[in-house]
């Protein structure tokens, strides 16, 4: 029995002005069309089936979600009465998993804002990961192999012991390492033994019950004391008067970096996090100056931009390292190398009572 | 009797998105809601009244001119079947003059896509140059005072002879030198003798006739042989008919560049072509960080920048010097340094196909 946990909770700044509070980005059509939400759900098929298929959302985003997943059975669709980080997520997920399919089910627990490509090899690794979860209670998680020196990610090291599952290669986690400076980096990239945290978890729900009771009382108390109560009527009420008073702390932070038997599985398809614009120009190919266009857009000596119309012509001459994004009612124009402080400018917009463009 | 021609009939790609072919700088609200062509005919108040002051345009802009002075009389709105520059715009308008005002008129010149400020300065320097006009038949131009070594100027070498008129000096011409490249634009700053060519001229109406008569035959004779038919049924019919085979030639090049006896009355005033989006950043105040902005914007970390938003909220993060302009169907993005270059960029939409946005 394998069940997935798709974290779709967050709120995220980095793709204003397209994300906007009420519509962040793992519900945006970024991806040809497709949400990256969307996408994490088609990267499942052959592994999860829908109904096997779980949401953990906040109330504000119940309707984004049930609309973009359909398939979904609408009792999938976990709510969160506010957002508390990712262990009190992927406990509350457990609990419901554990009275519906048992403390052997295993679960995957996957974001739900990333891009992996290609989807096949997501699924062979994935497949060998749950037969590992499967198998001695592991912890399992995927690394992904770097390919640049990113001061943005987590980083897992691994030990040089050498398990294998279905002919894939996994190694005993050393350490959850958190996001290195430019220097640290360098020296993760060049050093072999160094993954990127996709925060992509596989475990049973008994295991990371145990844990979580193990390493996380405070979440894992309030939670456990709720589980005869999944499917009754009482127990979102339950969940609502318990949940606030949850302390707001990651599963790499309160579990991951404290638990033993953890196992990486290293991975060398290309994904992202698609943490800000320039990751799109990652994701897609990009033009002989490097820029990324959708809709009308003319470019006259421009190079190593994102330039993004919703509808107007966008006309750009003589500039570099740009993203320029039209959307309904607004426009961003942004140093590329800066996108990641997109968070600091949302904050001048709203200081300056824009309110209606948060 | 002063009479005004008013040349309004230049295209300009310049100011894209805002300006298009069907409505060039001439005609937009770019001076705080008023265009530079109402600014023009408001510089004249007190010298010209509305009786005496005419429009040459072409007849695409016709309705433009009219909707913008309702004031003028509807006869005074004087149509260039198509654009042959400015000598046969000014020798079309002297012989319409001549008709109705006699050779004896004096005619004062005005480009109407330019910023002067105050008011006041100009309207004194004119009041004198009228005045010289009238005694003696010089031909007279006013020159700005360079602030700067522009390249994007012509330029008027004057002598260091001196007359006074009510007051104020004016100095014989020496020479209309085209726009020089940077070193010599450098000398002509620190000269003291050179002046910007603000394309002003004022002068008897019989005066620039005769002129034209001598220095360009070619204008000079289809137009005069139209005189005695002004106001007869038959004059545009006839306009139509000669003025395409016209040459197509500057005032400054057909007549100023070889005619004597030309007095240029330096000016102190603050002037500006309003070449380009750039050149609002010269005539408005900007902010303490260099920046020009209108309508919805938000800027954090952004400096040397003009960013006009005609509805929708323009926010920018981590730029310098951009032009940023949103129109209501079109985005601009450009190098402030390379806003002259806007046609190159133009050109490129044309060859994209977007010609609904030329």
């Amino acid at each position: 029995m394998i069940a997935a946990c798709i974290m779709a909770g967050g709120q995220g700044e980095r793709f204003w002005p397209a994300s906007r509070r009420a519509r962040p980005k793992q519900f945006l059509p970024l991806l040809d069309g497709r949400s990256p939400l969307q996408e994490t759900v088609a990267r499942l098929d052959s592994l999860v089936p829908p109904e096997h298929t779980y949401v953990v959302t906040t109330e504000a985003y119940a309707d984004q979600v049930m609309e973009q997943l359909p398939q979904l059975p609408a009792q999938n669709v976990i709510l969160e009465p506010v957002g508390r980080n990712t262990a009190a997520c992927i406990g509350l997920a457990a609990v419901v998993m554990a009275q519906r399919l048992g403390r052997d089910a295993t679960m995957v627990v996957l974001p739900s804002d990333h891009w992996v490509r290609p989807v096949k090899a997501f699924q062979q690794v994935l497949a060998s990961a749950i037969k590992a979860a499967q198998s001695d209670r592991w912890l399992v998680t995927l690394g992904i192999r770097p390919s640049r020196p990113e001061t943005g990610y987590g980083y897992i090291r691994h030990s040089h012991e050498r398990l294998t599952f279905e002919g894939l290669p996994a190694h005993p986690v050393e350490a959850f390492v958190e996001k290195p400076d430019r220097a640290r980096a360098q020296r993760y990239l060049s050093d072999g033994n160094y993954l990127w945290n996709a925060g992509i978890f596989i475990w049973q729900v008994g295991v990371i019950l145990e844990e979580l009771r193990q390493h996380m009382p405070q979440v894992y108390e309030p939670l456990a004391a709720l589980q005869d109560q999944v499917d009754t009527p009482q127990f979102w009420t339950a969940v609502r008067r318990i949940y606030p008073s949850l302390p707001s702390i990651s599963i790499d932070y309160g579990v991951m970096e404290r638990a033993r038997r953890i196992l990486v599985f290293p991975c060398s398809f290309a994904w992202d996090d698609l943490g800000s614009w320039p990751a799109l120009a990652r994701v897609f190919p990009t033009d002989a100056a490097g820029n990324l266009t959708r809709g009308k857009v003319v470019l006259e000596d421009v190079g190593g931009s994102i330039v993004h119309s919703s509808g107007k012509l966008i006309a750009a001459l003589g500039v570099q390292d740009l993203v320029i994004v039209e959307t309904e009612d607004a426009i961003l124009v942004c140093d590329r190398a800066r996108a990641q402080e997109l968070r600091r400018l949302v904050g001048r917009i709203a200081e300056e009572g824009y309110t209606a463009y948060l």
